[in-house]
């Protein structure tokens, strides 16, 4: 039964401290927000009692109410149990009217939403400060530019960062924008009871105090089956778990023992394995991708949620919660993650010239070819290319060969010297940089 | 081989129509039209020819690029081949210059997504007019309000367009505002090749030009390894989806015969059966409803396409390809069907009123109940009504009790009819109309 | 912190049942467990003391070994720690000898996966049986056959029913036959360690054993990367639910108001509202719908997860453990869910006939147009069907009809009574629903 | 229109080969053999014409019946009007007999299963083939076994092969498992048309014939909406496709520059990058890779129609046409990929080698730490592997190390040198290979 817990983050890798924020406690600590703030809203309008209600002083028994939450289908219907018994009178009285279950657990939702939102958006500044200073420190430091996972040409490694702050900024921004309303329309969403008892205007009047009190956006248009809002909120949570994971693929990546060009400086007892003596794992970074990994099917789950029929739905609402819920843990959790993998990252630029060094020069060659083109045309530069690709040395091979040519000579062979140095910006990379660091103080 | 073509659109039951805007032939037109503009803006810069290219009257064999676009994994190769065998030598020298085969595509695919998103705008237009309109007409049409699939209270059925209508006001304005993007940052996103040409000020002149020429966004940083936007433009178009495939749900469930509450007046020809004569089927509703179903596994796709390694991404980027637009496919067709729906749909209020007599009255029991609270308190009220409910006629049962009540009266018999009469507003209902009314016509 | 645990049920709508089952506690008992299973195993080839190992008795502070998981990315580390820190020195010697921490974690997982599945599967036997009771029972109960949500033609309740049980029976067969394996294999899937030390066949030995001692298979080949084994175990659950989740959407279906062919009986308390008073909600049914559509995100993660790299994966096997925990909670709770909503299942057939005699006859209109066939050829059978319709008593217009045709006569008109009357089998139905009850009888 | 083809694989980078196996012409010719098998099973039954039907031979404008497929909502009721309209008189008067459209779709959808799974078997027999071949030949090159993308502890690459053969094997046997039954049930799923023509037995035995002709199972009981066939197939297709990923995963990886460890072998013009003169992409491994991406979405729409109502779905049914043969399209492809693939793999175990070592002997601290205890201890031996860790030569180190430890002595130190030795079997690594192979053997 409900003695035991069934999760209390075994099996939830990016750990256990979102139970605070968005565990089942908190849900029940957000139901009851809904509740007093509807009695403080109707207060305001004169239909209940004006003092404190005392709602959030009373003892409630979490694991019980989930229990019997099953009959009803929602939790709610206990819950209400139990502040009815301990309430006063007065309080008793008017408790829940004009409201519907789904109101409540709605509103509730969006606010823990609202707080989960909250202490992501603060642990996702140090993540966007950190990457937007490891930017400009490495703006200059060469490494290998790959595709299809073969090297390609010469990058920067702050480029690099620079995209992926750019893709954090712009999850982060979106997640931001979407508007998390409050729920307050009744039975049927027409909000009749409270009209009925108040007038029109006046029950129009508790419902947005309701919402400004919680701190949520008032919808004038009932949502309990239009569940857009739920379905692009589960979107941006998964597009911002994407942006992230990509931040934990890039570094496990980085790191791979061949590779090592990248690494987490772990704490002692970190990243420890049970069976290696020698291993130190960049666990955030795997633990990153997983959590990213999950995300897509979640917020699957929420849009299919949409497909909700007539005026609340039927089984689609309950299937939405446990993965919100989920992707909200996930989401706080990694924005956790990456700031401890943020602080930890150690860039090895001597590993970076190394693996730039690999090829014998040829990473060079796009940009080696087309610097010879206004020299010997098109079709020359290609072939020697082609030719100094070869050997071992391919840029002093070509500068040789270039050398060489008779359309060509020493300016041709400065031109190619310039193109194929290493350690200033490449291409436009400053710009780059300077734009993807100021694209993120703007939303920090 | 390419001979066959593979899909006609047999197995999209909603229809062949799309192809012209997002079929193969649309996105070989769009990358050719993305390297008309790099020659252009590269023309602007003094760096190409400044005549027309040409490219635009080159003879393409699609199915011939598809298939020879297997061998290096995308059809820019073959493609840039074939422009490159039909263009004149000026053209030839300068063609694609900067650009890696991915700045190709990915521009293709956001300027597909773009013509797309304008077509659904169109076809939305009478979507939401006729759904506005309807709301308007239909604000006091009363209608059993139904909550887990039972009859709860009475709504009206305007209210119930109103919230539909409200979903595909809130879908469009979000996959308005998603904004596409060109790319052009070269084969490891640092645009180097065009820098070392034409200098940093020119190079980023031309990523401009190439932007504006498309019609596009442009953007400082490379996204060829961030894709939050085709996620985020994936999830907006599935929840647009969902939006148009709730519609679909609501009417195929308001036709089913034993409710008979709505119907789509059929076309000769249309919504038959291979096997039953008597048959209509409300086929356009279905086949919203079969979109929609399809959309979150394809938005999912998206979503775990951006966990993407390198400077480019190694197989994510393939599998976007299609997934998004599919879901451009599905949106344009189902804002078509959307927009056939609404026009072929019936309501049939006398159905609608004797559905809503079928409980004997007892649809009126909440709201009935809060009104006799300030007659005789909470619980007599309660208890009044659960006595009620036992007979055929609940609010005469009802009215009677409360007539001989002693704290009641002939002014709580009065207030009792009020609350259970049914033909105007419900509530708050006229007013979230107006709102949602208000609110598509901005949007229109 | 871990004070506070996530999950208690409270989002759970299918309940807290599940947590002795497949909750936290659950999954450390199984991974207790194995490390047992790998020391009697060890035990068997000399390589540790044979008494009882004590590990079981050791007393475990989960919501603490989950904290303390995170740094190491899996919970085996802590619990290895703990569990040494209460073994006796000989155990402590060779605890956990030869394996990783996934083979412990994989391991425990299957073991879960293989109780709940017996779980599941006893509560699948009333359903079974119920189901295929209800088929034989309701054989011959006339009902509206509908497709497209409109009625087509006649079938009967029992046929219906008979593949609703179908469908269970495949979906636990194929549960029933997922092969569940042990995983011993060490860090890098050669089981190196227990070679070294024990010799190449004992070490083979000590891995039978371990997999015999838990009941799981034995699997000669690592599968600690090859996740096809969870994944479709993933996939088998989803099947499942989604079966269970049409049982649900059929029973919502049949109980909405308009139609009331169905409805479930419930228990005192069970199925209210918290704001309408006169509501019997089908909450069974309901939750049943709600589980099924988390289903496919869910197994979709698992799919997704078995595109793991290198010896053990990196991210994607954290991304396993939540979602098919969930499954198993979702699968074991809908089971019970629909042995309860079978339980209290009351079939109207009044209503079904009242619903069959909507459409004046039409509904019959298919087989009697065959029927005339025979008498009069297919164009004019269509002809007479067309005609018939046109009026509110179908097959008294078409009997009449047919008996004015110089070709068909009272033959004819006897043919059409017979395949228009109801009551008894319709066409194969008889057949059918014995084979689908022999089917669900060999697997119950 | 319709004159335009949607898709000649332009954007399916696996290539337009299917097309033929499973485009719309595959789907038509499907629908054809369909009813020319009913017609020659109503033939034995005596209700058809004897002799050939002819329908094979009709021309059909696939385009013209895509299009005109809208209507009804599918595209059998416009191909059912080509195929009378070009069929005998004798045949038009029972072409179609007791089937509804749904039945035609169904079958000719597991028709083109059928074929195309035969299609992926023998795609799939020289990747089974050429994977057992390499993990024999390979058995005792020595590589870096690596868990979370670090260096772990030595294993052998024909192991790594062997895990991957397996993974392959498993997921074959599976598909090649699933039941691809004949649909023929009529309008609602009773076959009455059929039974009332020919009597129950001779429509029984109707049915058995067609599934016979056409190669598939008979199913006693209508699987119209009982779909978990169809959602286990997309789930094994879904599995398959993983499977294969993971080698195009693996491959890619392992060709990465400073991996370097595995390589493609490309043909002339295979590979080539539109910018980079110098790269040889990996291509089939990154097509591997993107089409096992798509697959768990698409996967998860056919899991989520289960949830299909009444006698026959109701769009449900139409979201499963095309991620069902878009599921097929990308195993077929796949098999094909992975055939080339493992054909054009080269491996280079010079770097496997040099990989090894890069650790300086740190790879062996598991082994090496283990085969100590029994001579000093298990914590003695964790204080010695742990200091000579901090050295550039661990195993000597460690060696000298333990040469002057009083209860170890040479005994220890061959001990030591054995298990850190490179080059033969590594644990159980031979059997596990041989197990791998001799499953895959049983299976092609």
């Amino acid at each position: 039964m409900a003695d035991v817990p069934f999760d209390v983050g075994l099996l939830d890798p990016t750990g256990p401290a979102a139970a605070t924020i968005v565990g089942d406690d908190a849900y029940v600590r957000a139901m009851v927000d809904a509740e007093e703030a509807l009695l403080g809203a109707l207060a305001t309008a004169g239909a209940a009692p004006s003092g404190p209600s005392g709602l959030g002083d009373i003892e409630l028994d979490v694991p019980a109410i989930a229990a019997a939450g099953r009959a009803g289908g929602n939790p709610v219907i206990p819950l209400l149990a139990a502040l009815k018994a301990g309430a006063t009178g007065e309080v008793q009285a008017v408790l829940h009217q004009g409201a519907t279950s789904q109101d409540i657990l709605d509103t509730a939702a969006m606010l823990v939403a609202a707080r989960a939102r909250t202490a992501i958006g603060s642990a996702l500044g140090p993540v966007l400060d950190g990457l937007a200073t490891l930017a400009e420190e490495t703006r200059h430091t060469p490494v290998a530019g790959r595709t299809l996972g073969q090297q390609a040409a010469p990058t920067t490694f702050g480029l690099r960062v620079a995209v992926l702050l750019d893709g954090i900024t712009r999850a982060w921004r979106a997640l931001e924008a979407v508007e998390l309303p409050a729920q307050l329309a009744g039975s049927v969403g027409t909000l009749a009871v409270l009209a009925d008892a108040l007038g029109e205007d006046a029950a129009a009047q508790v419902r947005r105090e309701y919402a400004e009190r919680l701190g949520l956006a008032d919808r004038p248009v009932p949502w309990h089956v239009e569940r857009s809002t739920v379905a692009s909120l589960g979107a941006a949570l998964a597009v911002l778990l994407g942006a992230l994971g990509r931040l934990g693929l890039e570094i496990a990546q980085g790191a791979r023992t061949e590779l090592g060009e990248l690494d987490l400086e772990l704490a002692e007892g970190e990243g420890g394995s049970s069976a290696m003596p020698q291993k130190q794992n960049p666990v955030a970074a795997v633990l990153l991708v997983g959590a990213a990994r999950r995300a897509p099917g979640l917020a699957s789950t929420l849009l299919g949620a949409e497909l909700a029929l007539d005026d609340r739905p039927s089984g689609d609402w309950h299937a939405e919660w446990q993965p919100l819920r989920e992707l909200l843990r996930l989401a706080l959790e990694s924005a956790d993650l990456a700031a401890a993998a943020v602080a930890a990252l150690a860039v090895r630029d001597d590993r970076m010239r190394e693996n730039l060094d690999l090829s014998g020069g040829a990473i060079h060659a796009e940009r080696a070819q087309w610097a010879l083109v206004p020299f010997v045309g098109r079709a020359r530069a290609a072939e020697l290319v082609r030719t100094a690709l070869h050997g071992d040395d391919f840029v002093g091979a070509l500068a040789t060969a270039v050398g060489a040519e008779p359309d060509a000579g020493p300016d041709a062979v400065e031109r190619l010297r310039a193109v194929t140095g290493t350690g200033g910006p490449v291409g436009l990379s400053d710009r780059m940089i300077d734009a993807a660091v100021a694209a993120s103080r703007r939303s920090a």
